[in-house]
């Protein structure tokens, strides 16, 4: 029996790999899931308005190509997408992709999709390569099978912001009453926000099922903002940037979201951080990226149907969420292990639940495990170290 | 100054009417919303897995019919698709539809989504028909523009339940930043719940941006689970139905979709609901649909846009959602009267925004506004009956 980790390796036969690139300008870096030999069925569902991506097509349910080795998520943007080239490399060098002639000639197909961190580092041409791609597959394929997942500034994760906060990698898994093993990882790097800004909450909290949310203290929440407010490299937090609705002629019209936000940009720089040469002038530009996985027998129908409930579970996390400017992108694999029950005809949906349901608590989890980062950039502050205790329960 | 209703029609120019079918064996109607003459720019995003629509591949961005007069929503399923029907009869005699031949000579494409709701009220074949379509469209003509619209039990939202609860029809609408008026009506009939079975509160309300949510006390949540279990017609709640995930070796892993759901199912029917001829033994089929509406002047493709994010705002009020039983299906108008922004590559992300947080509060307001119903197939609860006072803040 091996043991539970609460993480996308508990998927079996499934690895992941960070290549973390910090320091010296930079603050990005690759992440990859590693399929089993042979590779995975494998599908993608992309929602958000600015995605950037490499062989989704591929992934189509109609087009050839059915299981794939490999899947990226990267930092740097367009630029980024290099990545997938090195990891690439390596497969080929394994002999594994798409058998296309003789011996050792094969395509591998790899999935790909980046997020928006560049210049938060401090250099807007720190970016990741091949080279990171290929040590994050050189990462993986190290591992041993059903190894923890690093969590936080790592990989992909490196320089994420989320709605104002360092944002990073996550994950979580859950083994359903069927015994199908359903895990998620996500890199969280969203526009909209995780935290109820009214309160300080954590969205995804909400649908923890565990009883009343324990919300921070009113006094903390505020000193949150304020610290918040003083540090922010954009100026402004990048939600206050997007128009809230103004409620009509009723006090109690909800939508408005600007409620609670801090209504004046920052009129100071914190120490250290007045050189901002990389500071984007416009609202950033980001992206949710996640994986979601199972040991499920799935045909690419039902994995891309998978992939496309797993945006629920960003819903739940991040609001808003999906806009123009996010380029959020879901992967689901499945590595076939265990057929549904056919006699069941809705037996998909405990999976398409289960997908949601982890993504929203691994968002919650790579808000909760990111850590503040200073760089010539700017000060990227995290969740845990804003809320304190508050945003760290005991680990399970 | 027209008065502010939180409505779908303080969107200008668009009306809504019902056609309420209750008694007899009927628990079902159709709601139609009308656009102004010449139509609006109209689109769809359908993203659950048991969808039934009518002229939805019209809406395709790519096709040829630009505007549309009216958007029919209905219950009885595949059947009640008819009332479409009585909604095109009555634009043809107003000469409204598609130009394709001389005068009057109008092909009026009317896209429609149903929901499921049969036999709740008694007779499995008591479904909307054209007459109901035709009912609903002339009630939404007999309207002046700005009139408040009926929630609850009224219309397509008659039969709805949502997680075993009575569902229906919600209204809200904001004005934007930018002067952009958004609108939002919902019918809630999801398998998933509206409702943190932990606590009894609306998952939609945690979005509400006010401050901590004010949850029911345990011993009313209590209470609400074992009179709901005790009359649930369907010998146990809908989302019961839906193994939910089985923790690992955590004691902290949140993905259970059946914590804090009624462990055994229903041994006794309540009064007068012995004779439950129509209740159905599989999981029930069951839809959120909804209508997002702007003043804003938005291509097809933006319309679009707004369709799938919206349905952000149904993940958030509804857990688990777009199963395979579930047919819901978005359709988003744009009357034109008011340019977004030329100088912002993101305007749009307002009311993408806003569209998702408004069918998040017209949801609950729909579950709020249902009523309890007993009929010859059993006893549909409501949430404010079920919860009382709580469930009922004062309306806007």
């Amino acid at each position: 029996m091996t043991t539970f980790r609460d993480a996308l390796t508990d998927v079996p036969g499934l690895r992941v790999g960070h290549a973390t690139r910090a320091g010296d300008g930079f603050l990005t870096g690759t992440t990859v899931v590693l399929a089993p030999e042979g590779g995975a069925v494998t599908a993608v569902d992309v929602r958000g308005g600015g995605p950037g991506t490499r062989e989704t097509d591929a992934l189509d349910p109609r087009n050839l190509v059915q299981r794939i080795e490999a899947v990226t998520l990267t930092g740097g943007s367009a630029f980024g997408l290099d990545a997938a080239s090195g990891v690439v490399a390596w497969l080929e060098e394994q002999g594994r992709g798409v058998p296309v002639g003789g011996p050792g000639q094969v395509v591998p197909v790899v999935p790909a999709a980046c997020l928006f961190d560049l210049g938060r580092g401090g250099d807007w041409r720190a970016r990741p390569d091949a080279a990171t791609g290929r040590a994050a597959v050189e990462a993986a394929a190290a591992t041993e099978l059903g190894s923890p997942v690093e969590e936080g500034n790592v990989g992909a994760g490196t320089g994420a912001r989320v709605g104002g906060l360092k944002g990073g990698v996550g994950t979580a898994s859950a083994v359903l009453d069927s015994g199908i093993t359903v895990g998620a990882l996500v890199v969280a790097n969203a526009v909209g926000s995780p935290v109820d800004l009214s309160t300080g909450a954590l969205y995804g909290d909400f649908f923890a099922g565990r009883g009343p949310v324990a919300y921070p203290s009113p006094e903390a929440h505020e000193a949150a903002r304020r610290r918040l407010a003083e540090v922010d490299v954009y100026g402004s937090s990048p939600l206050a940037a997007i128009p809230g609705a103004t409620p009509g002629t009723s006090g109690t019209s909800g939508t408005s979201g600007t409620s609670g936000m801090p209504d004046t940009p920052a009129t100071s720089s914190a120490p250290g951080t007045s050189a901002t040469p990389a500071a984007p002038a416009t609202p950033p530009l980001n992206t949710t990226l996640a994986v979601v996985a199972t040991d499920a027998d799935l045909t690419r129908s039902q994995a891309q149907k998978v992939a496309g409930t797993a945006h629920d579970g960003i819903a739940r996390a991040v609001r808003p969420v999906h806009l123009l400017n996010d380029g959020d992108t879901v992967f689901a694999l499945a590595t076939g292990a265990r057929p549904l029950d056919p006699t069941d005809p809705l037996a998909l949906n405990e999976i398409l639940a289960a997908g949601a349901d982890l993504v929203t608590r691994a968002i919650v989890r790579a808000v909760r495990a990111a850590e503040s980062v200073r760089t010539p950039a700017g000060a990227h502050l995290a969740y845990s170290d804003l809320y304190g205790a508050q945003a760290a329960p005991p680990r399970s």
